[in-house]
């Protein structure tokens, strides 16, 4: 089956097959500010196969074609090989930047998806909290409820203080990957890794998952930086 | 009947069927910020009839057969029955841990509908409003007008002070309904009731009722918070 | 005829008749935040006839069927009539408290529709312009320029300073006429009146001059409260 | 031909065919505040046509028939000429005061597409950078990568500061045309001008990459106002 137009990967009736799933999901971060300007986006694990979208386009008008395919895991590096495809789309689309980092959230947490937006949120909170770790405690119960140990595991106890880590940014998304799973070691019970200056990675067991924490998560940058501006603590010691 | 299959519960053709409202109007919730991340949410009762949505569950994508039917007053408790249900959802739904806060407004209001939500604009107030009480006077006649005595009775006068009291967070949702019941006791006139670092719950004599005051007790959180950041006074003295 | 079911009067397939625009442009008030919780609406008037939408409902779900329909100019008010209307809807709705404010423009300016809205960016600007008049100047030459003179004149200048005045609010709307016309006659180049802590009313030749002309204030007046928080001066002399 | 009845230049079944794609975009763009009260728009260059929207109209309600067609390059001037046209629309409707402004982006930079908005976020920039031109550096990689060297060359890189510069408003568009040609060639990779208190132009190759830059600039430019109002650096050095 040549990798070039195995259309049958990514046409389906089904509304919730991941190649119909990510257009909708991506028009929808659209609307939230996630993924202005062809930045951000999501990718969905469905047993050994992975579904990105592709790089630089404009994320609300993503279609089905446009949705490359992966095998996980993928073969041994070779010399003659670069990164292996099930699909690729017959545009000229490039993979997703984000793919090894994406990848970080499947070899590290197992998880089934895996989510990237440049939310100013996001953005603000990794200006205010200087240090390595954005941290907010007694926020909205569900809110911290709602994001899992790990991004995979159970959930957070509205008690818990939330700890997201913050990693440096870098000319080039590809560099990221080594210090997003450094962190992801450091940080075994963070549910996302924020990037300096630039946004968010959250991953979960499946894209209902992914997509609710970045939710919470995001919820929870946008409240931090509310509280930060207007001089309220956000952490508490009780 | 068997509970676990009465779809005749939430099927219907006309959509201002309880089981249709709260599907769109979550969709709209979410639109609106006050049910991000799976949280929030709204409960209709016609008669001896409470429909309520699941827990945990993306509020925006919920569907009639995933609506649970209660019955109205619920039966005495006994050894061996924890809540009775007129149906559940075939799925491995959860009902909504707002039922408990839910109950409040129809034993102690005699409400016909009830909403929660995270906005920020009602966490915000929580914050900056330090006290049991947010309180505002004066501001867009409408929106306190369009905000009922005891959230059932009859509209405020725009020269009355808007008091909604606000009650501490507690690490469990259920946890909130005895301190959520003694304020509506001791604040007979708030049509609803602001949980700390959480979000609100308003209720109304119909889901109209309930949408609209929800929307005026937001829009003057906004507003209060946006006056007491710009160090504007939120209650005057004629 | 009976004023009770004369539906021919809002009933149209033309999505530019007036009983079918008002619905229209309050679901898309609504997503701008204008008319909130019942809140503000718009008024059409075509030669005799004026179209009125309902008081103290869900602007966003108004029907054509639910609109009003009142002649203009009325009749001489006698003992025995109040309001006289072409069409009353069945269902039992009242008219608009704002309608005596809305025959304020077509009395002193001809005007062919009025909008009324409670957008925050009004209140504000009320709150931190604290005299009798929003002024503001060189913003937006295109903003400014949408507005006309008296709202149904001629384009105003980018080197004018336009000025709104500002009435202080009443515990009831229909108290709001005489003050509202007052301001009309003092400021007679003004194309709306605001309301202190309440909303802005605004009025054009048609319902795309009333709206284009609100949208235009709306801007300014958001600019306007954004460069007051920053500490910029809102009025440039050159 | 008359260029008064030449439908065909707008007529067609091509979602992607420039008179369709003008009113969506322009639909678009007035979700994002961008051309709020008929300011702003976007012409498409293809070849030897240019398509423009109207001057002063609700820019949401755009219909392909309202597109204006014209030729480039345009013919030279003579005295019985003013600008040339393959289609006017039979409506009275004026043509874009943009019209000289979208001209310099084709002449100077070879554009095939040029949007004008009055971002509250750009105008917000032109505030607070007080000189002659807005400057950011190491903010959300891609945001900065999504822009191209003058609009129309290769992307920049995430170390590269990113400068736009800011030209002074003048009282009628045309005048703009000037101070804007002059700031592009003093700028020569700049890929947008601002203007003072009034908005932006921004240009690309075709209308997605002057779409999405059009994002990425708007996204600096509101990250931009948020850092410097809470007293954040925008520029590093490393």
């Amino acid at each position: 089956m040549s990798a070039e137009n195995s259309d049958a990967l990514v046409i389906s009736s089904d509304p919730l097959h991941p190649a119909n799933l990510i257009p909708e999901l991506c028009r929808s971060f659209y609307q939230l500010g996630w993924v202005t300007g062809t930045g951000g986006g999501i990718c969905i694990r469905v047993g050994d196969k992975v579904f990105i979208a592709p790089s630089g386009v404009q994320k609300e008008r993503i279609e089905p074609t446009h949705i490359f395919v992966l095998p996980y895991p993928q073969p041994p590096p070779s010399p003659h090989t670069d990164r292996v495809f099930l699909r690729r789309p017959t545009l000229k689309l490039k993979e997703s930047a984000c793919t090894p980092l994406f990848w970080n959230s499947f070899d590290l947490r197992a998880a089934g998806s895996c989510i990237h937006t440049h939310s100013q949120h996001a953005v603000m909170a990794t200006l205010l909290w200087t240090g390595p770790v954005f941290t907010i405690s007694h926020q909205a119960r569900q809110m911290i409820k709602g994001v899992r140990i790990a991004g995979t595991g159970t959930a957070l106890s509205y008690l818990d203080t939330l700890e997201i880590p913050i990693i440096e940014n870098t000319p080039n998304e590809e560099d990221l990957k080594d210090s997003m799973a450094e962190a992801m070691v450091k940080y075994p019970n963070a549910a996302g890794v924020l990037v300096r200056r630039h946004g968010v990675y959250v991953w979960g067991n499946d894209w209902e998952k992914a997509k609710t924490q970045t939710e919470c998560l995001d919820y929870l940058f946008e409240i931090g930086v509310k509280m930060k501006l207007a001089g309220l603590p956000t952490v508490l010691n009780e």
